[in-house]
C-alpha cells in the first residue's frame, strides 16, 4: 500500500515581501507531508545565492541568515540551470522576483525538466505552456492573489464550459482608492488625499503611478483572457484607461507628482459626481468579453448594490459569466495582495505539482 | 518528450439530472485529453447495468440508449467490484447517485485500487481518506456543486493557514426562498407562498420539507468541518433549525404539507418583521466556528448591505475567514445546484485524479 517517497529539489529566488512568507510556508510543507522528501536546494536573492555542491539540504527555517553568512555572487542563470539539472530529485524553481531576466528564463527551465513557479505577472507572458514534458509551469498568483482564479478558470475550460465574460477588480490598490472615494453610502474625500492615503497605508506601489497607469490590470486581463482561448498579444493590444492625469505623464519624481496631483482632483471628482446623479458609483474594473474579442480597463460605473460596488478594504472581486453557471456568474472574492496570501497560492502551486510528480 | 498515454476505464452509476450531464461532459473529455485514454467500462443506473467482459468501450454518446437496448440487470456491488478490478486501465467510479449503498462501498473501492468521484453528500460521511494505497477519492461537489469549496478549503489547510470560521448559504433552496422572501429592497410574500413558488420552479426537492428541516446543509456543514480538522461525530450532533413547524412534523403527505402551511405563516413572517425593526433581514445560513468548535444551522439576520443579504437567485455564497486572509473573508459565490454545474464539478474531480494516475 505505501507509495514511493517523492524526492523534490526545491530552488527558491527572491526573499521581498511574499518570498520571505514563501519560505515559511516551505518549511511548512516539508515538515507537513511525509509522502515527499522535499528540500531546498537552491537560494538566492539579487545579489547572493547558496547552494551546496552535493545538493545537500539548505536550512529552510535558517535559509535568511545562511544566506548571509555562507552566500555568494549568484552564478549565471545558465549554470543555475546546469547545476539543477543534475539534481537528485524532481526540480521546481519558486521564482518570487519581478525580474525579466529570471522569466525569459522560464523556457531554459521547462527545456531542462524543472519545473516553475512564480507570481510574477509582469514576467508572464501567456506564451507557456502548462506542461511541456513531464515539467510544469504554474503562475496562479499572478491574478488575485492565493486565490483560486487561474485553477477555477482553467477548470471551466477543461471540462468544456464556455466563458463568455470575465469582469472584476483585480487591483488592490485600485479597490482601496475607488471604495473610499466613491462609497455606496455617505460621501467620498478628495482623490489626491485617497492616493496619498492609501501611499501611507502600503496599499500601492512605492510610486503610485505604477498602480494608476492601469498597467497591472491590463496584464492580469491579457494573462485570464489568453488562458480563456482569446489571443491577445500584449497588454496594452486594447484600450486602458491611465489615471495618471495627462499633464503628470511626465519624467516628474513620484513626490512633485503627489504635489501635483490635487490640482486634477475635479476629473475624477466630476465623474463621481455623474455617476452619483443616477445613484451609481464609480469603480475600476478589468474586462473581457469572449465571445465578442473585446478587452477594457478602466472606469465603469455600478448600481449601489452591485457586488463590485459593495467591496471592502483593498479586496479583489472576479466574476465569471459561463454558458453553464448561467445569467449569475461565479465570483470569487478576497485578498488580491499581500505577502502571505500570495505565498500561499505559490505554495498551492507547488503541492500541485507534487501530486502530479 | 512524449509522456505515455494513460489508460483510464470510467464506471459510471446513476444518470438522474447530474449524471445525464455528466456523460455528456465525460464524453467531451474523452476527445478533448489526447494525454489520456479514457474508456466508459460500466454503466448502470438502477435497475440497468451495461459493459463489455472484453472492457471494450461503451460509446459514450450513445451510453443512454445501449443501456435501454442491452442492458442487463445490475449485478452486485462485490461482482462489480470484481469486474472493474481486472479492467486493464486504471478504475475511477464516478457515482452520481444518492444511494446509501453504493456509499457504503466506497470503501471497497478504495481497497482494490478503484478511486471514487461522488456528489453524494448524503453518503459521504467524512471518514474516508483522500488517497489510500494509489487511489483517490474526490467529492467536490458535496458542497457547492461545481464551485470550488472543498479544494479550497483544503489548500487553505495543507499550506498551512489557520481557518477559523466557515459561514454561508449553502443551500440552493434555502437562498431562493429567503432572497425572495425576505429582500434588502422592497416587501417579500408570505412564506408558504414561497415555498409553493420555489417548488413549482423545481428550486426544492419532491418534498419540500427535505430542504426546510435543514440537514442538507447541516451534512455540508459536517463536511466542511471535518475538513478542517473539528471531529463533529455527525449532522444531528449541533444544532440544526428544522424549518418544519412542529405540528407539521407529522407522517402527512407532502400535498397535505402545503396545504396547511399557511396556517403558520405568521412565524417566519413576525422573525422577518422583527429584523426589518433593526434594518436587517433573515437568512437561513450554516456556520462553523474551527476555533470554538461550534457548529450552528438556523435563521440569522443581516445587515441589509451584507453581501449574505444581497445573494440572488439560488446562489450559494460560502466565507472563509482565516488567519492569513485577515478580517475579511475569501468568499466564493454562485450556483450551488443544477445538473451542468454540478457536473461540471465531478468532471473537475475526474481531471483531479488523471492528473495524479
Amino acid at each position: 500500500m505505501a507509495s514511493t517517497t517523492k524526492e523534490v529539489d526545491v530552488a527558491v529566488i527572491g526573499a521581498g515581501g511574499v518570498g520571505a512568507c514563501f519560505l515559511k510556508q516551505l518549511a511548512y510543507l516539508a515538515k507537513s507531508r511525509p509522502s515527499s522528501r522535499i528540500r531546498l536546494c537552491y537560494f538566492a536573492i539579487i545579489d547572493r545565492a547558496l547552494c551546496h555542491d552535493d545538493y545537500s539540504d539548505i536550512d529552510i527555517d535558517n535559509a535568511l541568515s545562511l544566506l548571509d553568512s555562507d552566500g555568494f555572487d549568484p552564478p549565471q542563470i545558465p549554470d543555475v540551470i546546469k547545476y539543477l539539472s543534475a539534481a537528485p530529485g524532481k526540480v521546481i524553481v519558486v521564482d518570487n522576483t519581478a525580474s525579466g531576466l529570471m522569466a525569459a528564463s522560464y523556457p531554459e527551465f521547462l527545456k531542462n525538466g524543472i519545473s516553475t513557479i512564480t507570481p510574477n505577472k509582469k514576467a508572464f507572458s501567456g506564451s507557456y505552456q502548462l506542461c511541456a514534458g513531464g515539467s510544469f509551469v504554474y503562475h496562479e498568483t499572478s491574478v488575485g492573489a492565493g486565490m483560486p482564479i487561474i485553477s477555477t478558470l482553467n477548470e471551466l475550460i477543461e471540462t468544456g464550459d464556455q466563458v463568455t465574460l470575465i469582469e472584476g477588480v483585480f487591483s488592490g490598490t485600485m479597490s482601496f482608492l475607488f471604495n473610499s472615494f466613491s462609497p455606496p453610502e455617505g460621501q467620498g474625500g478628495k482623490w489626491s488625499i485617497e492616493v496619498k492615503k492609501a501611499k501611507e497605508l502600503g496599499y500601492t506601489e512605492p510610486d503610485p503611478r505604477d498602480d494608476l497607469n492601469g498597467l497591472d490590470v491590463a496584464r492580469k486581463i491579457t494573462i485570464l483572457a489568453r488562458l480563456a482561448g482569446l489571443p491577445i498579444e500584449s497588454p496594452s493590444a486594447f484600450p486602458v484607461q491611465n489615471l495618471i492625469p495627462k499633464e503628470l505623464q511626465t519624467a516628474i519624481s513620484s513626490k512633485e507628482f503627489l504635489q501635483k496631483l490635487p490640482d486634477f482632483d475635479h476629473i475624477l471628482e466630476k465623474e463621481r459626481e455623474e455617476a452619483s446623479k443616477v445613484n451609481k458609483v464609480v469603480r475600476f474594473v478589468g474586462k473581457v468579453d469572449i465571445i465578442s474579442g473585446e478587452a477594457k480597463v478602466g472606469l465603469k460605473w455600478f448600481e449601489k448594490s452591485h457586488p463590485i460596488a459593495n467591496l471592502q478594504g483593498s479586496d479583489n472581486i472576479i466574476n465569471f459569466y459561463t454558458k453553464r453557471y448561467g445569467n449569475l456568474p461565479l465570483t470569487i472574492r478576497g485578498a488580491g495582495a499581500g505577502g502571505e496570501v500570495t505565498a500561499m497560492g505559490v505554495t498551492g502551486d507547488l503541492l500541485k505539482i507534487l501530486r502530479q510528480i
